[in-house]
């Protein structure tokens, strides 16, 4: 038999009603003759409750034990899952994480999937069940410790499943109906596209469209997994939603393909630290290792002999979640207090938005930055942070603007009309 | 280093407070030198929650996917105490049922523990660790899943622990201070006991006063283990409590110990049913298949060639918990319509009620069931089922009339007086 993966993120999963809702999709694909694993969220706000608990417990925590708290939401779900088929008639079982088990390193909270074993869900599908119904988001490190795959990690995690079954295609379901030009509850003239090449999908992901986690889509790219995104409060069809396909697979694209934005940045500046060979790993290896996600970096143009500092001395100025504030200040404070690090300030700016704007077409179209500085100085906004690539130009900028940012640049590339 | 187990019930983890007040409980054992093994129930309200959720889901549920989604409260639970040590300086980390393993048969819902290898958690131990929370309530089939030990298993779990690592103490901490003569709530004259018998709480257990899952007390007396019940709200003190131990421990001892009730039961009749040799095995082997916890049993006097039926007629009555019904009348309807019984009706009744007296005094003192009835009798309560054993006379009774019963039984046995 064929096989199909389906994932149901957390608002799919939100309610009994939903669940049985989602079940009845599955119906549908079990009744095509398609062996079916579906992978499932918590339900909606369970990880964010369990989040809270761990947070207000222990500031600082211990990644193992939050991982063995936070993915608790996932194996209730699964098994509600698992029952909700049972009742329709449909040969179904649960299987947790370490059930399966999905080996993961051993990096808790933001763990990688190193190899799914088949053998023993492809066994049960041989012997008639029709259903497999996993935990997402979870797996088990080698020291036999739960892991998870970090915020939207069921994602990935049904990403994993449809490259280790050789799935016909991985199908995820979420509250939205598919990828938009931007998100809709910001500006209203965003546009459903029907196809987006994995690189630029890959973009969005990780500039904070949350429709898909980033890692997903790498592993959708490197396997060559048909993904498609769509709705589940919509009538099902086979058309529906979003294609996320090889770049040749797309007919013709903008320069533009969407505008991205992430609203819970922080932007930290190390003021006056000695310039020196080695300066940029002591700094982002001490960040790392305290588990914290730097995504921009802007190092100042150095000064020499600045306040008695032997050799030169530079500014240092990254990006990160606002939620990891607290743990690089601690990280960087106690690297300061060990030697490691010298410097003569740390600021912190809670307050700070990324807008982003990504497209394959920028590769052979010149233009796209200016154009976009253009737009928000015309619009009064501040540009504190820049970073590019192939593909998509950042800004990080003051989060109160963040929205007119998103608006003024969606109209400046003629998003809401198709290409 | 002795080892000393220490069992938090659901009231006493219901908040993120509460675990720090049990925390620091822990603390102070672990500064006497213990090695401490604490045993942690889901917060308050979760397990309900989550039972409501399989049940809405589905009536007739899969037991197996039961115990995958009633056991997530645990591990919530468990990580959480973890950090909780952990942000007092206190080395710990958290144990959920398969990782220790806590192996277990493949009752699912009511399985049994079979063995707990404690080599891994004392490894632990010996590198430092002070505290290791295990998430009660759970275990692991030999078929690898999750299975759990039934309604108030975090008890047996403590006290298989206690067993399995020679713990000096395995202390209960609940939401009252002690084995109490009846339920204060019913019964305003209830005197807390400051020591009770093994085989009195045996039968407390067993006939519904919730402080001790019976299973735990059967193991405590089978592996002598040193059970005390005790609040988690009052001053910690090392008399506190009531100590279960062996008979010949306790100084003096009245004829009745307590009185225990037990609200939730229903009545079933299967009327005119054929009296055969066997019968009562076909009757009660298809409802121990269906998982319905039978108790009180009773046959009528035979009819010969009633109604036509070739051989004799009976009817056979039987109490279960209330919300097995519905699995019990199914089950005997489907066994009527396979033929393998056959019978003319079956009634149920949702609306009765358990009351018991219980005493290792009333081996030797005769009349405590004459009493009983008379007391019963005086007040009007007519009695529909009793059941005795050599410590304890039950009744069942209509459910309007439970606590007339309690507190009448309380005062005609002189429970609010000590020995």
């Amino acid at each position: 038999m064929p096989v199909l993966v389906m994932k149901f993120g957390g608002t799919s999963v939100a309610t009994l009603d939903r669940i049985r809702r989602a079940a009845k999709r599955v119906g549908v694909e079990v009744a095509k003759g398609y062996d079916v694993i579906v992978i499932v969220s918590a339900m909606s706000g369970e990880t964010n409750k369990l989040v809270g608990y761990v947070e207000e417990t222990s500031p600082l925590f211990d990644a193992r034990e939050y991982d063995a708290v936070v993915s608790s939401g996932e194996n209730v779900t699964a098994g509600l899952m698992a029952l909700t088929l049972q009742e329709m008639d449909i040969p179904a079982r649960s299987w947790q994480g370490w059930q399966v088990p999905v080996k993961t390193t051993s990096a808790h909270s933001s763990a990688r999937i190193e190899e799914i074993p088949s053998d023993n869900i492809l066994r049960k599908f041989a012997e008639g069940m029709k259903v497999a119904v996993v935990a997402g988001f979870q797996g088990v490190s080698p020291e036999g410790r739960i892991t998870t795959l970090g915020r939207g990690g069921s994602d990935t995690t049904a990403v994993a499943f449809a490259a280790a079954f050789d799935a016909e295609r991985c199908d995820i379901y979420t509250d939205v109906d598919g990828v938009y030009t931007t998100d809709p509850r910001i500006c209203e003239k965003a546009r459903k596209l029907d196809r987006i090449s994995f690189e630029e999908m890959l973009e969005l992901a990780s500039l904070g469209a949350k429709v898909l986690q980033t890692r997903s889509v790498e592993l959708a790219m490197r396997y060559k997994v048909k993904l498609r995104v769509l709705s589940s409060f919509e009538e099902m069809s086979d058309e529906g939603g979003t294609l996320v396909c090889d770049e040749e697979d797309i007919m013709e694209s903008k320069v533009v393909a969407g505008v991205a934005f992430s609203r819970d940045e922080a932007k930290m500046t190390l003021v006056t630290i000695e310039d020196r060979p080695g300066i940029a790993a002591a700094i982002f290896g001490t960040l790392a290792d305290a588990g914290v996600n730097v995504d921009m970096i802007v190092q100042n143009v150095s000064e020499l002999n600045y306040k008695g500092h032997v050799g030169g001395v530079t500014d240092m100025t990254f990006s990160c979640p606002v939620n990891q504030v607290a743990r690089a200040e601690k990280a960087l404070d106690d690297a300061k207090a060990a030697g490691i690090l010298n410097f003569d300030k740390l600021e912190s700016e809670r307050d700070v938005a990324k807008v982003s704007v990504v497209g394959i077409g920028m590769r052979s179209a010149a233009g796209v930055a200016a154009k976009m500085f253009k737009v928000l100085s015309d619009e009064n906004i501040n540009i504190q942070v820049i970073t590019t690539s192939e593909i998509k130009i950042s800004v990080l900028i003051e989060r109160k603007y963040m929205e007119l940012a998103v608006q003024a640049l969606h109209d400046a590339f003629d998003l809401d009309k198709a290409a």
